[in-house]
């Protein structure tokens, strides 16, 4: 039976219709908007537009989900607090809503049809605007007994480190992630050394101008600065991806989200920072860091997937 | 049916016959041997002297212990590297063994018949000389892919921090052990200020003679820079917890171990520290964090336990 999975994003949503294989049929993509009633209206009509009748709707968002699968506790980079989201898009679409973390979603994508597929023990972490994670043990999505596990990019890297909006310091998030890149790139163009020439030619010399995947693309052409950039986000999630062994001892690392555009240049410093900094590092194996391969859909196609399960009862 | 469970630590080794409802019906304790082979030969010695026959032995090792469940790959407080320390043990004694962390096996007791009973998802942190983690979910030990989960000590805290016997700096166990208590003692005596006089009269003016359970005896009788002392060491498992807590989101959480023999002088800072280092803390559940009930004996009730469900295959 095929199921409509929607990702709902900081600055887009995606809705797509997906079969039991994880193969996306059709996919409607539009901007996110600014309140969470005008986002419910415009995933209804994305979800309309796909035409796909009354089929289970699974819906990913960049948030803390509490155990009701409907109400999005927090979305700081929606801006949403106690929203009963799921309730009304349910109400909205007349068909049965399951919201899951964004994250978790992706991971359950990737476990089941992507890098992971027919591992057990899979810790996915999406290197987007944020970090999010997804915890799969004994295939299933760990999500905790608040609904809100997985949320490895607020695990503390730093000691009174760089403030984060969860209210923190030192999340890893403020390390190893898109924001954390562009940041590192601004501060870079404002020192205005010479190694900061390539950065300030691709944003125009408007350093505000400067997004992710500008970075991303300089460092593909080579530009040193930008490269160097790309490999301290990697360095950083590598010293994560090392607390997250010592507590979680998975069997694979998969990691995706927009920063992975950057391939080797981000996964490079990840595995070998990986492995440095992993506890005991000589005794143990060393679970593989592998890049994501379903992309910007696996967060939809494992809200999908995951809604067709629980929903209706079918088993992974 | 009858068990036997085995704890072996750092200094002491405890053996005792435990019953199915976790009850220790008698117990022989010895000095932890130097070498393997020795300590195999200490632990045979003491099962045969509980007269319990060929049942189940299950044995609870400070250290990571491999996906067979019998060789020790590290553990760094006992000095012992790639042991076939369950092979050995079974070989000595007729019968069959099974190893398990010993905080796995600590945790896997509370949750069973301690301070967790009831509660399907559970981190318990084991503060002792060292920093150790059990996690339960859905009511099993979580063990990881490769055997090596929970090693909750081992959770950077700091960047660039202490050395670390696992090779690694920051770990959590230098900041919020029994070890890391009495280095901060030893230090507060050699800066010989006024505020030492009571830690230096409790250890007969020898710095080097102080122990954690001097320090954690002086706090309970009032002690103001043993009990500074005591809630920096919780204030630091707070961190640690609010790491987990983003990670894993359990249930509750179980302190226990040696300092915990300081009861609310420990989790008094800990459960402040904790409530102010969650993530996104004002949107969600705080869990609560309790108090081990089992003491000493959690380890080797746990051991036997597990040994019990894993060799006879009974059900929790």
């Amino acid at each position: 039976m095929l199921a409509v999975g929607v990702d709902v994003g900081g600055t887009k949503i995606a809705a797509g219709l997906v079969d039991e294989r994880g193969s996306v049929l059709g996919c409607v993509r539009v901007s996110t908007p600014d309140s969470p009633a005008a986002t419910v209206d415009a995933i209804a009509a994305a979800v309309r537009e796909l035409g796909a009748g009354e089929v289970p709707v699974g819906v990913g968002v960049a948030g803390f989900v509490a155990t009701d699968r409907s109400t999005v506790a927090l979305a700081p980079n929606l801006g949403w607090r106690g929203e009963p989201f799921g309730e009304r898009l349910a109400g909205g679409l007349g068909t049965r809503v399951w919201v899951e973390n964004d994250a978790n979603a992706a991971a359950w994508a990737e476990t089941r049809f992507g890098a992971a597929a027919g591992r057990d023990a899979v810790v996915c972490v999406t290197v987007g605007t944020g970090v999010g994670g997804g915890i799969v043990m004994d295939r299933q999505v760990w999500r905790g007994a608040f609904g809100m596990a997985g949320e490895i990019g607020h695990l503390q890297v730093v000691e009174a480190g760089r403030e984060c909006r969860c209210g923190q310091r030192g999340c890893l998030e403020q390390y190893a992630s898109g924001s954390a890149l562009v940041a590192a790139a601004r501060e870079m163009i404002a020192a205005g050394g010479p190694d900061s020439a390539g950065l300030r030619t691709a944003c125009g010399d408007r350093a505000e101008a400067l997004t992710g995947p500008v970075v991303t693309q300089l460092a593909a052409s080579g530009d040193p600065a930008a490269v160097r950039l790309i490999g301290e986000v990697g360095r950083w999630l590598g010293v994560g991806l090392a607390g997250l062994a010592a507590v979680l001892d998975p069997e694979c690392f998969v990691i995706g989200g927009g920063v992975l555009d950057a391939g080797e240049l981000l996964l490079g410093p990840a595995r070998s920072s990986f492995a440095a900094r992993l506890p005991a590092g000589d005794h143990r194996p060393h679970a593989p860091v592998l890049a994501a391969v379903l992309g910007n859909e696996a967060g939809l196609v494992g809200a999908a997937d995951l809604a067709r399960l629980a929903l209706l009862g079918e088993s992974g």
